[in-house]
């Protein structure tokens, strides 16, 4: 199912029914990683995800698949196959199709093959696991992680305390560091574990210095790191086992990233609980409401609410996880 | 014309009519700079950098414009507007058009603004020029400066003796290393000088005892890196200097990279001179000729020819510089 790896070039060339998990397993042993990484990785296939144009948790460091893609293979509605598997990664020959076909969800064509520029594979990686007290200040260490870690900054996560705590009491996870309203994942993959170290350090005693963080952990093991992402992952699995659950995928801009959380719950009251977690670096935030059961006057509270919030401050509806069916009718906002 | 940057999530939205290095010389005040550069910084504006789909030097390291490029304002050949200028760095609603109008050359619609995503400025830059002695060895020195410099690595260039030559003679530089068949530069650009330095000198220690570098000088003075550069932004400049000059930008993948150049150089013996130079990490290289004067037999036995050898080796034949009106009839290689 893998056509080619160019080790020298970075590219993997794949037919699109490989697992996300098992080629980036694969190119580990090429000195390469896939430049695009999620909690489903385990089960979700490459040809999904350029379909969907899925973003990740670290899109932030490696980019769009808009980037990353250097082909597609593609099989049109009426049996047409368009051959756009280039592998280089510099060619201004014609209109570039594949961008097109890169999140439009099978509507223009099937995706059979893929080519995509792959980084090296991280010889370090280091995870802060952090207590922040209040939205104003997960922003504060999001620049400041991008100014002190800066190159090797691979992923910054936010998670509000509802989140964890259902993950925690869901999945019995010790918590790894104290109470605090919101919790932040920093990650840094390099080339020097004695540099990247260094520069998380740093950023930890200066963050904490200047009180934007209260409490954080930090981890270089691969089993404590696995641990700690494992808090992350699992709160998109631990919500929904607490009762009828809407799940929203937006981005918005980066001061009004969490406001859409405590902007729902005002409108539901106690009818239910709004949780906020996500991609803070992306702007991409997932807004999941848990009601204890599914009630129409409720859900009508929320829906079409959430997109005309999310339209009001410029945002999209749909982040990562594309448009699918249900969210066909609010594309206009 | 600067229509906003946002620091925070380093974006810049600007009209299209923005000189690309006065971008990056704004942009530096508030902490970021621009995806691209390229030797033409001082006079090409940002619509046509989109509108031809600019590589330029450090694509290596922050990837192409449609990995970069948020969002568009368009006018289309009847008058309508298009506005694709969003900000956000996650957006699934909808086909991505704008990608369609990145690198289409006017042909669909004339780009008016652009909004950009933009790294933060460096902290650190560091240079290497190096004396190689094969081609081989350039492509060695590549793969050991990826493993060895990795995050930081933002450009590797090659320069072939005759491209040198050829600058040093119509300019009067200095030869900053002794005389070898291949030169290259390797820049990086971090926030850590210290840790940069490091790597660059670990890599260009172990690049000369394992004999794939024969010579090389390292400068991090702002001054002294502008030196160098200037010798390779040169290159393109001194060689039209020497007679009728054709001019070819063309991919191909790493192991043929440089194969067209004594593939051309044979083919016109001593009616000509073939020089190559140009950006091995992204596999462009730019194939220029010199002929003492326009002699159309000689043109013939490049034309197709050239075309036809990149056709063969599965490259493009417009790697950055876009198609225009001179290479239409070549689009079928």
């Amino acid at each position: 199912k893998i056509i080619n790896i160019d080790s020298a070039a970075g590219v993997l060339t794949c037919q699109s029914g490989c697992v996300l998990e098992t080629l980036d397993q694969t190119l580990e042993q090429h000195g390469l990683m896939m430049p695009l990484d999620m909690g489903s990785k385990g089960s979700c296939n490459i040809g999904g995800n350029v379909s969907t144009n899925a973003g990740g948790l670290r899109l932030l460091r490696y980019g769009s698949l808009h980037g990353t893609i250097l082909g597609l293979e593609l099989v049109q509605a009426n049996g047409d196959i368009l051959d756009l598997l280039s592998t280089l990664k510099k060619d201004n020959t014609g209109y570039h199709l594949k961008n097109l076909f890169i999140g439009s969800e099978g509507t223009l064509g099937m995706i059979t093959a893929v080519a995509i520029q792959c980084p090296p594979f991280p010889k370090a990686v280091n995870l802060a696991f952090l207590g922040v007290n209040s939205f104003e200040k997960v922003i504060d260490t999001f620049q400041l992680a991008k100014s002190m870690v800066s190159e090797v900054l691979s992923a910054t996560e936010m998670i509000d305390a509802k989140s964890i705590d259902a993950c925690l009491e869901q999945f019995g996870f010790k918590r790894p560091v104290g109470n605090y309203p919101f919790y932040m994942l920093i990650e840094t993959q390099g080339s020097h574990m004695a540099h990247d170290e260094e520069k998380l350090q740093n950023f930890l005693q200066k963050a904490i210095d200047c009180g934007i963080v209260e409490d954080g952990v930090v981890a270089s093991e691969p089993s404590k790191i696995r641990q700690l992402w494992e808090i992350r992952e699992k709160v998109p699995v631990a919500i929904p086992k607490m009762g009828y659950t809407l799940k929203y995928d937006v981005s918005l801009p980066l001061k009004y990233f969490y406001s859409v959380v405590p902007e729902i719950q005002n409108r539901i009251g106690d009818e239910g609980i709004a949780f906020g977690y996500g991609h803070v670096g992306d702007g991409n935030i997932h807004l999941n409401i848990v009601l204890p059961k599914f009630k129409q006057e409720v859900v009508d509270k929320i829906e079409p609410y959430v997109y005309e919030f999310v339209s009001k401050y410029k945002g999209s509806i749909s982040a990562e996880h594309g448009v699918g069916f249900r969210k066909r009718e609010y594309l206009h906002f």
